[in-house]
């Protein structure tokens, strides 16, 4: 293998003295702006000696990745100027945020937005007080930071963040620094993958900086403590094309960065332009960077006796306890003043002029492009008629149907439409899921290498826009990254395994609702998460297949971002669909199972259903209009499916029930009004669910869910739900329902034994149920399969 | 770097034909009755002529991965036999169970623990016939399956289960098969560097057998379509010594897997024999397995004009439609037949001896190795008395301490007394989350490149029993890995982040629900997660570390292996942790802040409190044994303190107000009797939350999750639950409290106005508690720390 490491600089002109001193000038600004963050709250060009008062109570924040982010950030910005990029910059180490708060409020950006965080005296004294200060702003590169679109509070997602961004970009440059302690982690192990997944032709770059600063918290980290011949194997593996920048002396590692930079700015538009060109598409072998440099470059290098600059000593507040030692007043004063801010920054507190002209201006500023405020690029989808997938339902109940089959078609056309604009996720599942007739458009992305074979049914494709990857961390990611900037996108997965991405939620559920408060930032297109494969039908693969406990999890965060839908069939799924590829700033789940469902509603009944979001069947009701004995609830495709088959039995042994039928599509419309603004009034609640008749809730998921919602409904002590109760090992269909009672049978017994006027006359009714739950399982266990009548059980009575 | 992929065979004896042609028969036979098993529920030696009513009805299971399954495993066995190996079998790829099922099968472990299934032709009629059917066992490496640790129904943990049961384990050879499917994962991808922590003398060893059968279910995979030298630089970089087997045809691969894998044993030994030769630990280069062969090996090649044998079409069940379609009947009896049956069983369905031959005896067997079946070597702890670390707590509520700190120095002497039995998991944070007094016994395992400063505080060694990695993946596979295998450990994390193993936990306590209904399976040591760092002590950190839902997920799983403790001070969490190391089959999940906090409970009453569960605190409450006005109740560190402070204002404020004040330590006292096995009864229940008082519950997590817990009890109407609302940002610690609503004001305001008696006359109190907490964050606004007073504030009723 020809090694990749050594720089090739043939191409790039000598740096000069000048403008490497400048840049280091530039640099030594923003260290002093990170430190002045973490340690004062006055003075801060040290006009007068410092001294107790100037310093902050609490000492907080990562001073350890600051001065790399920061050299890294600066080193881009001279790239910016000389060729005129395109480009943002991700800090993966989001706790080194100082470092990058730094330049941009140097850029000018923060003032911009932050206007008491003006380019002055009284503006850089604002900046220091309020990083990590109560009521101020983050540690980490928050949303609150003009040009983040990563805050970095988790570590594991600068990649795929970062290659999300580049997608449909071509002539943006994604810089990710990616700190030595995230890459350990499992999500940015494999997300080094994602440069198989670029298209030189239609999508940007990622350059990524491997930041070895050689610390965690407390302990070295894995890859900079291996021989330099491994890492260039390990990378080189990757896929990459490695370039090694190391040393802990200023000038010299300026000289190198800058090279190394530049040689990958150009190896870049070369592969681009090579494609681009040729209109030839294959993988690349893409550079970038490994920057070994000491943690907290340039802080003491040794503080009270222990070696600091280069230790994990240094990796948040290197030196403690300054207000009310003397010796580390004089160490913090030396340690600033020897940034020489005096140089750096005029009288008033600006930037000095030689210092201000190597900034890139307006959108090409990182902090300022606005890939990195995706709302102000965003063009919403242009969508097709969602109703021309409809299927055609002449009586509810009656006709069975794949529920995500025409999904698959209108996303086909969506993808059709919104060229470059638009994506599909999934982790091999796309077919698995029924979504297929996407690829009749856009194939799936494949750069690897290809097989004859793959031309029989394979997919395959240079140019596809459907992402497939075994790993939910990176499809996230991108999904993430991708409409971070701009895009749209729609992402179909297991309903066990989405759990693998449930902190990936958290995040970044946890980014829009703070984000939205920002009325600087433009809201961003959705996250569609399809939830398949339900558990409901993972009666074959078993126990581990089975957990729709992700709603659980949803449910916790901000209900200005969270939405949640479980359409009971194909219409209201193109409906609901139709919905969230039109939202924004929320994070939409769909839960709907791929499999052959039944079928209830024409287009019409689902759009008004879907809007809603919940309603009575009357079709399925016989209370009509009066007070019922019973309300019936179903959520969820086969709980909806067995609670119906419920109504009927019941309805068939007892004439006199007065049945009103429920479906629930829309989960939050059971909160209350003030807990999501989906929520329902008490009035309009206590109307459809009663406030004193048993309600039977047959759920899709974990039934505590649903009183977790509804416990401040009035009727709450009458309401009775059955769902998933961690009960399934090998079932069919029916038997893994028996099992958790939330099939016919059950709920038919549940009603009995909560209705009060057939709760005596209908012990011999409930004994029949009983016997044909036995009986099905039987029939089950010898046959291997549900019984025809029971699979192929449609309403009986007609009544649209 | 020195080309590793070139296998060496110079210390290989030639493997005889003979040998290798009965190898290939008893590969043969483990193909045939995997196919079996998929395909047949009757006649399963093709005794008669193959009909309609032999086949299933519904076909299921994963053929594709199953032969190369089958291939490790029977190459393992001759090694076993030739060096007398002790070792064991994981399948990565555990929806390719056939193929694990079938040796297991053939050893004669199957039959000795369902004795239905014996080794006769009614035995092999139900083995094929209970595969993937109802009530019958799962198409993966489930629990039920004797030999596996690792079931693989959900992908990326089989490198870090199949380290964690090689640790401690000097003699122990742990196969790993990894499909490259899951080999896309992030766990999986990080879990490459787990070598990093392998020390060879005391530890086993880890082989892995990256199998490239190039497909998932509809796609390529990533690492089977990139070039050998790629390949081979990933894992080389990795750490690994990569040797590559690679074809289709039979003979040829047999003699090089059979090569290959024998190199691999004997530089296994070499590594481990010299190191323990030489008392020498270093890192070593370990080999590893790179097996490329096709998909669904030795099925039909082509199925309808389709490639098959070699392609995704071979993922789960290549030939479908047979019961109805005579031509696909013909191709399955046709590849059935080439199998050769009656070469490989007797008439009476039993192996032929030459066969039986080749199979490793007793323990030998890996299906039979008790290392697979933990719970039979696990030896318990040696605990030290718990209450040697106690606090001394003379008052209640007037002193403070690190709560996690004294639980260092007792997981330090649990290590002293069980070395090679205990270990401890943190990524990164065992000194941050003050558990740090473990380094005095035990270091942090580290093998990679020392530095001089290590010895300056870095606490690093190379027989440590710390295992520190930045990946919470990692550390609980390695773990979980570690209790299956039959040993103890103790896994510290920071809250928000133990979202990161969400899915990992679901598995788990899957896993432990099966296994603890299978009698042959002797209970393991739980799973002891402590949840530090939590929400309320993240008011710097931000948004993104402030999330405690991880318990919410916990209360979906079964509840005969889920507990949850919150202790509020030092003695309770020493009592708990003392259960919980001594529990067996659990996962435990104890949620305990690391900082400073007040202390409440001397040793003695910390036992009585903990035994309980929860219980009044009579020396904060006032209503001496009679009804009170009030319930008053914390649950977890911080809310208990503001629940405290609450009490004490409005006992200030109300000579007359009657409150009882309740701790809630064991989270599932409050759940129905009947939904948990600490479920508290109702009489119980009520006798202490009363069923008409108002009850203002101060939680840790969400509130919601009360509610969940507790909908069913009488008083539920009256119960009021405060809880992490989702708000924080850069605040103090009480400003976080306050918008949030679980600081003392808030508690005290909830109280006035749910009290009748106190509602009118409590306007005043109320404006002024709203003031304080004005106050209190404007204080921290302006200092950026919290009132000293508030901070510092003590119980003010002496009574103990």
């Amino acid at each position: 293998m020809k090694d990749a490491t050594k720089l090739d600089t043939q191409a790039i002109d000598p740096i000069s003295d000048k403008e490497l001193g400048l840049t280091h000038d530039l640099w030594r600004a923003c260290n002093y702006l990170a430190a002045g963050m973490i340690y004062l709250k006055d003075n801060p060009l040290l006009q007068i000696p410092l001294s107790k008062e100037h310093i902050k109570k609490r000492l907080l924040g990562h001073w350890g990745a600051s001065p790399g982010l920061s050299f890294m950030y600066v080193h881009m910005n001279r790239l910016i100027n000389k060729y005129d990029l395109n480009a943002i910059f991700l800090a993966g180490p989001g706790h080194g945020a100082p470092g990058v708060i730094a330049p941009v409020y140097l850029e000018g950006t923060y003032s911009e937005i932050y206007p008491d965080v003006g380019q002055d005296i009284e503006g850089m004294t604002h900046l220091f007080k309020r990083f990590s200060f109560p009521g101020g702003i983050g540690s980490h590169c928050t949303p609150e930071l003009p040009g983040s679109i990563h805050e970095g509070g988790e570590l594991g997602y600068s990649i795929s963040h970062a290659f999300g961004a580049a997608f449909d970009n071509p002539d943006l440059i994604v810089t990710v620094a990616v700190g030595d302690g995230e890459a350990e982690t499992g999500p940015l192990a494999t997300s080094w993958h994602s440069s198989k997944y670029i298209n030189p032709i239609r999508d940007g770059a990622v350059l990524p900086i491997l930041h070895l600063n050689g610390y965690k918290i407390n302990n070295p980290t894995l890859l900079s403590r291996i021989p330099n011949e491994e890492l260039g194997a390990l990378f080189n593996g990757y896929g990459w094309k490695p370039i090694f920048v190391e040393g802990d002396d200023p000038v010299h590692m300026h000289q190198k960065m800058a090279e190394a930079m530049e040689s990958c700015i150009l190896d870049i538009r070369e592969i681009q332009q090579n494609a681009r060109n040729a209109e030839k598409v294959s993988r690349a072998r893409w550079p970038m960077i490994v920057l070994r440099t000491p943690k907290g470059w340039t802080c003491p290098e040794k503080i009270n006796g222990h070696k600091t600059q280069g230790s994990w000593r240094a990796h948040q507040v290197p030196l403690k306890n300054v207000r009310d030692n003397p010796e580390n007043l004089a160490t913090l004063t030396s340690w600033l003043k020897s940034y020489e801010p005096q140089t750096l920054f005029d009288e008033d507190g600006k930037l000095v002029a030689k210092l201000q002209a190597l900034l890139p201006k307006g959108q090409r500023r990182m902090s300022a492009n606005p890939h990195a405020n995706g709302g102000l690029v965003k063009k919403n989808l242009r969508l097709p008629n969602f109703t021309d997938y409809a299927c055609v339902v002449d009586q509810p109940g009656t006709s069975f149907a794949f529920n995500t089959k025409p999904l698959g078609a209108m996303l086909r056309d969506v993808m059709v439409k919104n060229n470059n604009n638009f994506r599909v996720f999934g982790p091999d599942e796309t077919t698995s899921n029924k979504l297929d007739d996407i690829y009749e458009v856009s194939k799936k992305l494949w750069l690897c290498e290809y097989k004859p074979e793959d031309e029989d049914g394979g997919h395959l494709s240079t140019d596809g826009r459907v992402l497939e990857m075994l790993s939910e961390h990176t499809l996230e990611g991108w999904f993430e990254g991708y409409v971070l900037t701009g895009r749209h996108g729609f992402f179909a997965t297991y309903e066990a395994f989405v759990h693998v991405i449930d902190s990936m939620f958290n995040q970044h559920a946890k980014w829009l609702a703070i984000a939205e408060s920002l009325s600087w930032r433009a809201p961003i297109a959705s996250i569609n998460l399809l939830i398949t494969s339900t558990v409901w039908r993972q009666d074959h693969n078993g126990f581990t297949h089975q957990d729709p406990g992700f709603l659980d999890l949803v449910v916790n965060k901000s209900p200005s971002v969270t939405r949640i839908y479980l359409p009971p069939d194909v219409n209201c799924l193109l409906s609901v669909a139709d919905h969230c590829l039109k939202s924004q700033n929320d994070i939409n789940v769909i839960v709907c199972d791929k499999q052959s469902h039944m079928q209830y509603l024409d287009t019409q009944s689902a759009i008004k259903h879907c809007t809603k979001g919940l309603g009575i069947w009357p079709w399925a009701s016989n209370d009509e209009g009066q007070e019922p004995d019973v309300v019936i609830v179903g959520c969820g495709d086969i709980p909806t499916k067995e609670a119906l088959a419920a109504t009927a039995l019941l309805r068939e042994t007892f004439d006199d029930l007065k049945i009103r039928f429920i479906n629930v599509v829309d989960l939050y419309r059971l909160a209350p009004e003030y807990a999501h603004p989906h929520g329902l009034s008490d009035a309009d609640f206590d109307s459809l669910f009663t406030v004193d008749k048993p309600v039977i809730f047959n759920f899709h998921g974990y039934p505590w869910l649903i009183h977790r919602l509804a416990y401040r409904r009035a009727n709450h002590n009458n309401l009775h739900v059955r769902g998933y109760i961690e009960r399934g090992n090998i079932n069919t269909p029916l038997e893994l329902a028996i099992e958790n009672r939330i099939d016919r049978f059950s709920i038919a017994i549940d009603v009995i034994d909560r209705v009060e006027k057939i709760k005596v006359r209908g012990a011999h009714a409930k004994q029949a149920f009983r016997d044909r739950q036995l009986e099905c399982c039987q029939y089950a266990h010898e046959h291997g399969v549900d019984m025809p009548e029971i699979e192929e059980w449609v309403w009986p009575y007609g009544n649209k």
